[in-house]
Formats: structure tokens, sequence, C-alpha cells
């Protein structure tokens, strides 16, 4: 068949027919129940424009028309929800050429987002006893040398600058950093369990070819900690970090989650794991127990975990139902031995410290592309840049709109007057697309009654209200992290 | 007389001493009406080991024994509040040889203290409308040449990253981010004033000899902001930037403060001053106008502006009266230019946006030195890591004790229990020496009264109250930020 050979390329022969194709094909067309072509690609034969042209079409199928239908709207909302078109749309992040690919610029609305997560994680980390600190985003090669990222990591890792003599390394990770923060005062068992938190931002090279949106990026905003722990603390404090996670599923709404356990093997202690069968075993066993004892739902996978020690990794399926890898939660025996570090334990002896590396909110960016879909761009109130728009109806409320967005401002509301020459209707319209929860409308009418007509993003009108009793019920949605309704 | 001839070296012949020395002398001792000897060094005659150990002896004189007893008495409070001692011992900062000279570490205690100050700052910009903004810490080489800063600035950054045939450098300023944020959106002149705020970590490479403490580092958070506007509204917004310096001096209960103007030379345009005499005119009568009518101390000084406009640089003075150049706020013509920045005027036409760059904190790195010093270590309580620090008198109160930590943390107040074994008097005078600014004392007594004995750092007693009479008092000293009384 015109010097193709079958082994190169695949064959599928059916009957008369002989289908460059993998296989197999339906009895017959009958079986189709419903069925939509999507696209079409044209292509030379054998790839030289100088034969003749074909044309490749693209379709789907189903076995019944209602499948079908659910998944043309998936895609139609997953299309409508793209992190990269919404984080667009609304402010959130840009990119810019001479910056560089994978580095994005957190535009104003963005930083608001960021900020917000960033003040869960503290009050959430304050309430449960971690300490912040702030550490540079370089440190000398000696640095990576001792915690093992160099050379092993290094592929991962931007280029060295190198200075009088010297090679200097952009952090890709901020454990060491924090190694070297427990390591700087004397410990004893009193300390411990230790948990030092910090918003690092870390840098890793990822392929250009790999770097998409905000899922793969050069620069990592971490909701990291480090927590240094005895052997005893243990299951405590792996419990309370998995705890925390749950607590920050439910703020946002994340109801489908999995956990996945990575385990070692045994047969191959000293080369591809930590020789320590006994450690293995028992931590493996506490991480277990914390999961089976909170019910929470995982899976366990053989020979998957770090060189250091068990592993989980989280996943979590947006509204829409699209899975997303978020964080990683790690036992490490074997840092605390590279760095030395110790504590005095209750014999007067010293002993090195069990760590847990833990990250539930991920990355900034990958968890902020998350949200952009899951909440198809309309953020809760606590979450959202702004979060009422005043709309006076003509010029003569707009003195009034003043002192409304006074009274607003006071309360530490995100508030803004829309003072632009337009038509209510369209006032209303705009805001709507841009995805603030409140609106506030108002008239000579409320203006007179000293009151203000609310509307909710999607939802509609909500009734009048004075601005006094508004203000205590948005600050309560606020406080409260409440989702959408 | 000896090889020495005078022209290499100086003498001072008086009567018929000649001596190693640039002169002059006092005619006779009995001038001297005050002497401290504070020092001895050996030192070889003409610097050969084979020769005579000579002695060289150091003193102080002051012209009144009161003078020098003041002199005394400062240097050993400079002493006593030297940020690198006192940075140490109450865990605010550290350095790691394996991280890298000029990089500190910040401790958990100085993580809080940088995080009071990020939240003055972010809610005093949030009042004066600032955006807030989050930009990656390097740069594509492009960048940087489009703003000039290489190769003119290339000997204070630190060396490139090559990374598929492109040079990255870290960012030793936050301007060329910010412009780009500008870029990303259309503007139009209603958009203007657009101030964009970052509490953005730069790295700017000084040389190994110059390092000092938290004085002269590597990495420094800037509190910086950059503000696009017209030439209209230049006036204000200068005054509202000035306006902040000195409501910031207000809170630190900085007293002596001292703005230098620096100004252009009109005969060097288009070499070293950008060639716009009119905008220089312009823009040096409004700074000037603005210093002289808020009756801001200011000297002026001729040809040492920046490049592309005037400049202020602020210099404060501590309490124990040594001297900080702390901030720097400038006008800029050229940035806009060179990156094509424009905003859509009134008659619809582009035009470039005068830039002010702003950062009246200056970096942590030294306004927290500078704080360490002026304070002494006992920071306002607001800014205090640890606010409140509770004393059992004796196990029997220790539940008690426990029960107002968590009043305490549920107002939000930073507090610990010395829960040690110790006497009461022991961990009075720790709690002291930490310079933390509230002690409550319980004993059985205060247990059953339901009351806590307060003490203030430095002060002593200051009666008995209830905790609930206690946290609306702490809570207002720390929402109001009041200096120590």
């Amino acid at each position: 068949m015109q010097n193709l050979k079958d082994g190169e390329i695949t064959f599928y022969t059916q009957g008369q027919f002989t289908d460059l194709c993998r296989g197999p094909h339906i009895p017959h067309t009958g079986f189709i129940k419903a069925i939509k072509l999507t696209n079409i690609a044209g292509a030379y034969w054998k790839g030289d424009e100088k034969n003749k042209q074909l044309t490749r079409i693209y379709g789907v199928t189903f076995p019944a028309k209602k499948e079908l239908d659910e998944y043309e709207a998936l895609q139609e909302e997953a299309r409508k929800r793209d992190h990269r078109k919404l984080g667009k749309e609304l402010g959130i992040f840009t990119y810019d050429e001479m910056v560089g690919p994978g580095l994005p610029l957190w535009m104003p609305n963005g930083a608001v987002v960021i900020e917000e997560l960033e003040r869960l994680a503290k009050e959430t980390e304050e309430r449960a006893g971690y300490k912040r600190v702030v550490t540079p985003h370089i440190a000398k090669e000696d640095l990576y040398l001792t915690s093992g990222h160099l050379p092993y990591y290094q592929d991962s890792m931007y280029p060295p600058m190198e200075l009088e003599g010297v090679k200097y390394y952009l952090k890709a990770m901020n454990c060491p950093h924090h190694h070297k923060i427990f390591d700087a005062e004397q410990k004893s068992y009193k300390d411990l369990p230790y948990r030092l938190a910090e918003y690092g931002t870390c840098y890793r090279y990822e392929q250009s070819g790999e770097l998409f949106g905000l899922m793969r990026v050069r620069c990592l905003h971490m909701n990291d900690a480090h927590i240094y722990c005895t052997k005893e603390q243990f299951y405590e404090e792996f419990k309370a970090v998995n705890e925390m996670y749950l607590k920050y599923f439910k703020i946002f709404g994340i109801e489908k989650y999995v956990m996945r356990l990575s385990l070692h093997d045994p047969a191959k202690l000293g080369q591809k794991y930590v020789d320590e069968p006994e450690l293995w075993k028992e931590t493996e066993a506490l991480v277990r127990d914390v999961l089976v004892r909170t019910n929470t739902p995982f899976k366990e996978v053989a020979d998957e975990a770090a060189f250091y020690g068990p592993k989980i990794d989280v996943q979590i399926w947006s509204t829409i139902g699209r899975e997303f890898t978020l964080a990683t939660n790690q036992v490490d025996f074997a840092q605390g031995r590279r760095f030395k570090l110790s504590f005095t334990n209750k014999d007067n002896q010293p002993e090195t410290p069990l760590i847990i590396h833990r990250a539930p909110l991920g990355t900034h960016e990958r968890f902020i592309g998350f949200l952009l879909e899951h909440y198809a761009g309309k953020f809760p109130v606590w979450l959202a840049p702004l979060q009422v728009k005043i709309l006076p109806i003509s010029d003569k409320s707009m003195e009034y709109a003043q002192t409304l967005l006074d009274s607003l401002k006071n309360a530490d509301i995100r508030a803004e007057v829309d003072d632009r020459n337009e038509k209510i209707g369209k006032k209303i319209r705009d805001t709507e697309l841009a995805k603030v929860p409140y609106m506030l409308v108002v008239g000579e009418k409320e203006m007179q009654e000293g009151k203000v007509a609310i509307r909710r993003q999607g939802k509609g009108d909500l009734g009048v209200k004075s601005i006094d009793e508004f203000i205590p019920e948005i600050k309560k949605e606020i406080k409260e992290r409440t989702s959408n309704p």
C-alpha cells in the first residue's frame, strides 16, 4: 500500500476496508447513538506538499444523546472557566515578554486574592502554634550540597550566579533555610514541636514547552512550613496537619479529594530509600492510622515514597470535575541528620528531630488557577478583589454614593462607586460581568430614605436596607469566609 | 629624623618638641579640663617587628567634665543599643555561613516586626488609594536594558543566570516590573493617579567589606511604590507622599529629621541630566513648594539630582542622636518614555505620565536596625514580638494562667505563659530582660479574685485588674500604635 509498512505504522482491516488505524472499528454505524463532529484539519499525504491534500475529521460519540449533551455542556463550561481567560478578564495576572516566561506579574486584583489567602493561612497557622520566618531567595551552593538537592535536583533549578568565587542559587524550596533557623538557637525537647512557616517564593526551572498559565510556572509562592518534632509527637502533629487540609477544603467548598499515600519498598532500603526499616514501618503505620481514623479517603501506592520518608500527595476536583494535584505532605528522616540538627531530649542526650514538610494550599499560582476555574471567577465575598460596587442611578445620587463609599471603606470593605455617565442597566450588566458580589443601587428614592437597593451577583434583587444593616451582614460573611450560596 | 621626611608624613613642632602629628597642639596641659584614656595599641617602629615596640595611647578630652560624662554615657548607651547585639539577644535575625554574607534570616521575632511594619504600610497605603501588586524577583536582561539600569548599575547587581540563551537578573529595584503592570492594561487620564505598591524584595551586591549588620546588606525588603500621574496631579501627589512620611515619623517617635532636596545643574542638561529644562524648573519648584508650605525642615543641594529628576533623601536621628539615611523620594521624567508608557489625556492624545518613586520606611533591614537602636529593643506594644507574658507564682495558679492565655489569644494578643519551675522574682527579671511590654503576675489571690497583677516593662507595678478590663486597654494601645510612654 504505497510504500507504507505495517509495524512502522498501524493498519486495521475490516471486511474489504483497510484503514490507517490501530482499531478496532465498530461493526456498523447503527451502533452510533450520538455523534458530533468537532473539528477538521488538512494534511498532505505523507507530509509532502506536492501530494494531494487530505482532510482529517475529528468527532466525539457517546452511547446516548444525554451523555453527549453533558459532555458538550462541560466542555463549554471548561472554556468559560479557563483560568487564563478569566485571569486576564478579571485583572488577576499577566505575563510580559521582557520579564520572562513562567514568571507571572500579579495585577492589583490578583494581589488582593494572594493577600486574602495569606491572611487565611497566617490566622490558621497562628492558632495552630506555628512561628513565621522570612528568608532570602538565594543561598550559597554549600547549602544545597548539604541538603542533597545539588546535584540531584540541579536540572530543576535556575543556573547559579557566581560572585567572589562562590556560586549562589535561587532557592527552589524553603526547607534548607528553615533548617538553618531551627539550628540558630539551642533547642531542648521543651521547644518541640517547633513549627516554622513562611510564604516563601521559590524558583524552579520548567522547560519552556511545559509552561502553562498558572499551572506550570517558574516562580512559586509557597504556603510552606516545616515541623520539627520528636517521634512521640509525630502522630499528633501529622494528624493536625491533616485536619488543617480538611479545614481548608471545607472553606473552599472542595468536596471531592483523595490522598495518595506513597510508601517505600523494603527491598530497596539503602538504595532508593534511607536505610531505617523501623522508622519506615513506624511512620507509615502512623500516617495510615491518621488517615483511617479521620475517615480521610486515600489510596496506597507502593515504592513511590520520597528518599527520606513516606509522603502524601493530595488530589482535589473542581466543581466541574477536573482533577488538580494540589499539595504534598511529607515525613523526613534524612534532612535532620544531613544538617546535624538536634535537640536535647529528656535524658539530656542530643537527638535528631523528625521533620514534616507541608503546604496545604500548595502554590498561589496553581491554587489561584484552580480557584478561578472552581468558582468560574465568581470569588466568595472574602476573596473578591472588589466586594461592593455602588451604582448611582444618576448624578443626583452621586454625592450620596460617596458617603456610602466612605462608610464601607471605614468598615474595611473593598468598595468603589461607578461614577460613569451610563444608564443604570448598563452599570448593572458591567458589574455582573466583572463578577463583583454585591451591588448597591442608589437613586433619589433610596437617598431620601437613607437606604440602598441590594443586588447579589448572579442572584439579582435582595431588597432594600439601610447601610447600617448591610455592613454587619457583609462583615459577617467576610469574617466567616462563607462560600457563595 | 631617622629617614622620615616631612611631606610624606606630617611633623609638628612646638617649642623644642617635634611630633609626628598634623597639629596643632594645645599650648600647655592646663587647657585640658576633662580627659579620659580609652584604649592602647602596640606598634613596631616603622612597622618592622625587628624594631622597638611603641605604644599608641588613645584618649578623648572635652572642655568640661560634664561634657565628657555625657559623651561616655552616650557611648555606653550606643553599645547597649547596638542593633547586632540586640538583634541576637531578642531573636530578631541571624546570619548563616551556608546562606551567605549580607543575607539575613529573619527569626520568628523578627518576622513579627516585619509583619507589623507591613500591616502599617498596607493600611496606610490602602487609605491613600494605592493598589498592591506582587512581582517576581527576576527578569530578563531586556527589562534592565530598557530601564537603563544595565549597564550603568551592573556593578551593584548580582551576576546574571543564563538560561536557554537568555540572561536573567535578580531584581535590584521594583520599578521596571511596576512599569510593566502599568502598561498591561490601557490607561486613560481617569485612571490616574495610578499608585502601585509592593513589599518587593530586591538584591544588591555590596562589597563584602562594606556589609554591616542590618545596615549594609545584600537582600532588601523594600516598602516600595510608584505613582503614575499627570503634571497637574503632581503637586498633590508629592505632598501626600510627604505627609505620609511625617505620619510615619510621628508613629515611630522620630522627632528630628531633615529632607535633603537634590537639584539639577542647568549647565549639565543633556549630559548628566535629562534635557527637559522646563520640567526641571517646574518639578523642582513644586517639590520645594511642598516642603516650604508644610514647614518641613529641608536643605537644598545643587547638582546632586538623579538623572531623571529631582530627589529627596530623608535623614533621621535616633533617640540617642545617631543619624540614619532612611528613604528616598524621587521624581522621574525619563522611565515613562524609556518604557513607552502612556495614557490617553482629556484631548484624547497619548501622554507620558510622570512617575514618583517613594519608600517612606526604606528597607526593613535598615529600618528595623534603626528601630532596635531607637527603642533600645523595647518595642512599643504593637511592634513587640511578644506582647504579654503571664507569670504564675506557683503551680497552683498554672491552670488559671492557661485560661488567661486563651482569653488573650482569642483577642489576637501575642502572649505566652512562663511555665518554668522558677521563683517569681526570676520570672519577672527574665521577662524584663526579654523586653516584653506587659507581665501579668498571677498567684492564688489573683486567681480567687479573678484578677491579674499588671507590670509594665521598665515601669513596674500598674495595679490589679480583671482580664476583661486589661484586654480592651491593651487592644486600644495596639490599635493606636501608641509609642512607649
